[in-house]
Formats: structure tokens, C-alpha cells, sequence
């Protein structure tokens, strides 16, 4: 339990409740009520410290964000990112994404970004992995038709991995970039994990899919 | 037109028809007569100087192969090496695959192997690819359903156009190696191009679509 080393980080963020949503199953098909407009709403899993979705939100203020993360101790940096930035258009969740159908109704999110997912390069680990089919069930029941996960990595086996697993559960790849730093792709928002594995020089992989447009 | 080089290259094609076929129309839904078995028939489409084909029928002779490639002086190397190898299970055809259709009736075909396929960089000339959604459209009339497509080349940009160009088309892909001469894939047979390549400290890239199991 990484929550051992900041046992200060549970209070502070029952602190910020504007922010860090408590309950998050009250707002069930209702998002658009806490966010007091009708913009599209796109989540993050694994925020991590957060850089990814408070420059996303500060970018694109008709967009409503929310940020997932699991781990407590993890996502009081996003916090305090987003109380330094005051923004209106990002909230949190401290959930595991495990929990998604009973957060959001059918339909409600419009785009999906994983960054920098969790590897777990082992086969017997394999349905832990976010884009495993398990997981694109889930996404699926929240999304809108078309509804479209947008993914980056430094991991060439779990990009690998991830691009059969989408194919395979009928998603169709709609952008595959396999050296976004060295392309033309323009408005790149790096991550903190991006940053630290592009300075060691790796290649960052990103890929765009698109669930069907009408569930079969 | 790189035949002015080899003017003697038609005539040799000429003395092997039993390996070059000459009129390949007149076998069009007939070509497991030609081939004297019931074994599935997998093609290569660019065979170039031949080699991946040839190692390929000496490996499996099972499957009956045919290397489609659109040079006369270029087959001609093809042909060098299957009069050593003396192989049955193995043919040439001298023809442009814009053809296939002519050639090749609808179910005939279970593999189509495309290797370093000619990039075509510039947007303009997109739709000379031999992974364009018009030669797709081609190959799936001649292919069985749920046949697959086996692609490898060193091109960034080709591969990835190509991955959403399987995607877009609704073929599946069922496995990606984008590093295949540093992966645990088992008994690839290198091209001459990626012989080529592959020395220069390119990496590979490969991956297996497949058309979907039914036409809609
Ligand atoms: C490798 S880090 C990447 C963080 C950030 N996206 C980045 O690129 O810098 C993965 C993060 O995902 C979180 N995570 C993993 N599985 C999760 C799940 N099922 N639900 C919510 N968060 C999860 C982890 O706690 C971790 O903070
Ligand atoms: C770059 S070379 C690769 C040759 C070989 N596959 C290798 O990997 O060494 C591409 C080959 O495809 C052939 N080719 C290109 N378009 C073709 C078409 N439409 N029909 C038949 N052959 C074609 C070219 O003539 C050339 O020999």
C-alpha cells in the first residue's frame, strides 16, 4: 500500500470535494448536471500525477474531463495541479476503473485516453492489462457509439498486444503512430511517464480506435 | 522500363511454362487441377528476385504458392531459382496485380503475402499501395472468407497507413510485430529487400489481417 507513505494525501483530498468526487455513483447518467453544460465528457484511466489531463482541460474548455486513478497517494499531485489551475472543466476520481459501469450510464463518455498503461508483461497477468477485451467490455457499456480510446505507450508489447486486442473486439484503428515524437502529429500533450521514457530515449507508440458506430 | 536491360529475360520465361505460366486467365477457378492436389494456394504479390517464395514452397509442401511479380527481368531470378529447386508446388505468373480478379476465381485464395511492398510516400499516389482499400477490394473477391493477409516491410509510414487501412477495410488483424528480427516469432523467411534493410539496422515490421469470417 504506496498510501502508507502519504497518509495525509486521504484527508487533503476529502478537502478539495469540488474536485475529488466523493460518491462518485451519485452522478451516475448525471455528469452533465455536475458540470452544468452539455459538452462531451472524456476520461482518463491511470491519471497518474495528472500533467496529461489539466493541460487537456486548460486546452479545450468545451470539453468536460475526468481523471481516474487508483491510487490515492498518486493522485493528490493531479490535486494539486488542478487547484493551482482552478479550472472548471476537470474533476477526480480516486476509484479503480473496475468500478466504471456503476460511475457512468450508457453513452455517456465520449472518448477514453490510456497513457502509459501498466504493462503487466506477464501472460497470466494479461486481464489486467486496460486494454484487455474484459476492459473494452466496460468501456464499451459507457460509451457512445463511435465513441473512440485514444492510447499512448512506450511499451512495444503492450501496443502490440493492444492493437489486436481492439481489432479483435471489432474496434476499428482509426490513427496508429509508431514514433510520435519523430512525426508530424501536431498538439502531442506529454505525460509525466512520457517524459521520463522519451529522455531514456524510447519510442513513443499512439494509436486512435473507434468502437462501432451501431452495437451489433 | 528496366526490360531493356534484360532483353534475353522474356525469352527465358518463355522456355519454362511450366513454372512461368503463360495466359494464367485460362486457369482462373481451375488452378488446383494445374497444381494436381486439393492443397489451399497462397500467392505473393511483388515476389521480386524470388526468394521468400521458394524457401517457402521447399518448407511446406502442402500448400501450393504462386509469386506474382510484374517485371520480366526481375521474375526471371525467381524463375533461376525455382529450375534449381525443381519444386511442383510452386509457379510464377509475369502479370500486374491490378489483374487479379481475371486470374483468380472469388474463394480461390487462403494467404496473400505482401513483403516491402513499394511505399508510394506521397499522398497523391495513395491509391498505388498494394494495401489501398481498392486492391483489398480485390483481394477479398478472390479470397476465401476469413483468408488472411501476412504483411512485412521496414516502411514506418507504409505500415502504419496499412494498419488503418485493414482496419477501415473491416479486416482483423490477429497479430502485430513491430520489431520482428528482435521478437520471439518462429521461422520467418527473409526477402531480399529485408535482407537488405534489416542490415542497415532497419527494423521490421509485420503483421497478419484477416477478411472477416462472412461478407456482409
Ligand atoms: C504507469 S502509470 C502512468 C501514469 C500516467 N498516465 C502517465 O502517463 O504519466 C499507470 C497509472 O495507472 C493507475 N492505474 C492502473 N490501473 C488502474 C485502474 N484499474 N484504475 C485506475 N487507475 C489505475 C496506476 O495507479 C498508475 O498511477
Ligand atoms: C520493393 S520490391 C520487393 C521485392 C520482394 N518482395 C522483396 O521483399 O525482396 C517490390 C516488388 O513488387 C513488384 N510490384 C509492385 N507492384 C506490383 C503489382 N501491382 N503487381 C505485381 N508486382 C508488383 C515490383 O516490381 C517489385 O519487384
Amino acid at each position: 500500500m504506496r498510501l502508507r507513505n502519504k497518509p495525509w494525501a486521504k484527508e487533503r483530498i476529502q478537502n478539495y470535494p469540488q474536485y475529488v468526487i466523493q460518491n462518485p455513483e451519485q452522478w451516475k447518467g448525471k455528469w452533465n448536471e455536475l458540470f452544468q453544460n452539455e459538452h462531451p465528457i472524456h476520461i482518463e484511466i491511470g491519471t497518474g500525477k495528472g500533467k496529461f489531463i489539466t493541460e487537456m482541460a486548460k486546452q479545450h474548455p468545451d470539453i468536460n474531463f475526468i481523471g481516474i486513478e487508483t491510487y490515492t497517494s498518486v493522485i493528490v499531485s493531479a490535486l494539486d495541479k488542478l487547484i493551482e489551475a482552478e479550472l472548471t472543466n476537470l474533476k477526480l476520481l480516486n476509484i479503480n476503473a473496475i468500478q466504471l459501469e456503476s460511475i457512468f450510464a450508457p453513452g455517456e463518455i465520449s472518448v477514453i485516453y490510456l497513457n502509459f498503461s501498466d504493462p503487466w508483461p506477464k501472460n497470466r497477468h494479461e486481464k489486467r492489462r486496460l486494454t484487455h477485451r474484459s476492459f473494452l467490455e466496460k468501456y464499451q457499456k459507457i460509451m457512445q457509439h463511435g465513441g473512440q480510446i485514444h492510447f499512448k505507450t512506450d511499451n512495444q508489447k503492450l501496443f502490440e498486444y493492444s492493437l489486436v486486442s481492439f481489432s479483435e473486439f471489432g474496434m476499428i484503428l482509426t490513427d496508429v503512430n509508431l514514433d510520435l515524437h519523430h512525426s508530424d502529429f501536431k498538439g502531442n500533450i506529454m505525460t509525466e511517464y512520457e517524459e521520463k521514457f522519451s529522455a531514456k530515449g524510447n519510442r513513443i507508440y499512439r494509436c486512435e480506435a473507434k468502437f462501432p458506430e451501431k452495437n451489433k
